[in-house]
């Protein structure tokens, strides 16, 4: 049988009448919260999604308060047709794409700050971004009401910062973690590498391959502080133009490690040309 | 028929077991928050609650980080007991009683600021204070997923912080304002009254009177300073410590109002002995 496309709707009015239908008939859904530019990565999160309710939904908003980068703002890639047509590929039940003004009326004031894991790392060098995906991810499960929402572990802390968040404020939605998707050549896969020039793409895998490395030798007990040195080396040598963070974080609450004391997380945050890119692994002995 | 006494639940858990069972039999309810210490003007509002859906909630919990001051916390009046008797003799069928570890785990990191209207009146003398509600509303919206819930207009800017929080972040629930009840002689009704000597509950009705007499004179378009001026004498002549504010401010939007140009309210709050007593009412030409 083949499946109907999916119906896209653009306000939450729309979106609560589906949602509401739906538990109308007992159908639990999944949420797929997304900037759209959907890629692989996207798909295979959809794909899972697929596996936990019996109804999936993906959001597509660029969401403004959550760049601290006009520039990056304005670049961000913006593909709304070429996306409609892979949901519609990959069975997706229900498009929410809402216009700005439909999430921020002009009179809007509410700001999620969530700390601790939301500080250092990202939260550092992008000063509002967390209090920005906190607030709109929070929007976003109140107007969907699913009973799940799948994250990508790409954006490690941005996991971390919804987790908690929701946790924090009770709202009744499961998140499951999606590992990250990579490229055979081990780079992660982002809606941001569509800017990266051929040349930089090229490059571009050194990230996960030093991450990798680095992984390898905390799991041998070499000092935290030579393996950054090395690290930070290796990754501008390779054509990076600056390191923004290189760090050992504990897997349950983000906290900063100096050795592999429990199950952690290596993060990286590195400036390729114009793109910034970010990526992660665990790290076990 | 008479109606059982009110199950009493202290986990999440449990509430959601009995928030779950009543979506099952497509039952709706009315969450009323409260940090207990009930009195009349809580059962006027239980009242109105039972009248918008088929169950009602009654949550009891004094939210310390709504405190600004830890002797406001520490004096806030606790009567658990009998509180639960009148939510039995109300007809409530739910009261919840959270412990402060179930509502704030020891990581516990997340905080909802609402700006604008949260700014000046209470905001200004109770720094902190609007997160705290704020916060934990969304929480009580989210646990209890009522409805509906009710919120007495007495906080009037309270009643504005979480109307905004709301709609803001989309939390599924109608809220429903209550006018403020008064005991005969005006005193608007309030769990603080208790703690005024007998002779401060004497000079307490004067607050309400101030108000009533300066919202006449905005109707006759007395210029707002006049206004002012006499009522913080006449409070303050009247045996008050001290007027915190004094103010018109709009409706629709809390927002400052030098005369009365649209639907507005004038909003007091001063101090009475160790009490500090706020109140308001509407004010129309």
């Amino acid at each position: 049988m083949t499946k109907p496309p999916p119906r896209i709707v653009r306000t939450v009015a729309d979106l609560r009448n589906v949602a509401g239908e739906w538990k109308g008939q007992s159908l639990r859904s999944t949420l797929v919260p997304t900037m759209g530019a959907l890629h692989k990565g996207h798909l295979e999160i959809v794909r899972m999604a697929k596996t936990l309710a019996e109804r999936t939904i993906v959001s597509i908003f660029v969401n403004p308060t959550q760049f601290n980068n006009p520039n990056d703002l304005a670049n961000y890639p913006r593909t709304l047709d070429a996306d409609w047509r892979m949901l519609e590929e990959a069975g997706v039940d229900l498009l929410f794409a809402p216009r700005q003004h439909e999430m921020y009326p002009e009179d809007f004031t509410t700001k999620i700050t969530v700390s601790k894991v939301s500080e250092g790392l990202c939260g550092a060098f992008r000063p509002g971004h967390f209090e920005g995906v906190a607030t709109v991810v929070a929007k976003l499960f109140n107007q969907s009401q699913a009973n799940f929402a799948v994250l990508g572990e790409k954006d490690y802390q941005q996991l971390h910062v919804v987790r908690r968040m929701t946790r924090d404020l009770d709202i009744p939605i499961e998140i499951v973690a999606h590992p990250t998707v990579r490229e055979p050549d081990g780079l992660a896969m982002s809606s941001r590498n569509a800017r990266l020039t051929p040349q930089e793409r090229q490059l571009a895998p050194e990230l996960a391959r030093q991450l990798n490395i680095a992984a390898a030798a905390f799991g041998r007990g070499t000092p935290a502080q030579d393996i950054y040195q090395v690290a930070h080396k290796a990754i501008l040598a390779a054509g990076f133009s600056s390191v923004e963070y290189f760090e050992l974080r504990a897997e349950r609450d983000l906290m900063p490690l100096q050795s592999l004391s429990e199950p952690a997380r290596l993060l990286v945050a590195a400036n390729l040309g114009r793109v910034r890119l970010i990526d992660n692994v665990p790290v076990s002995e």
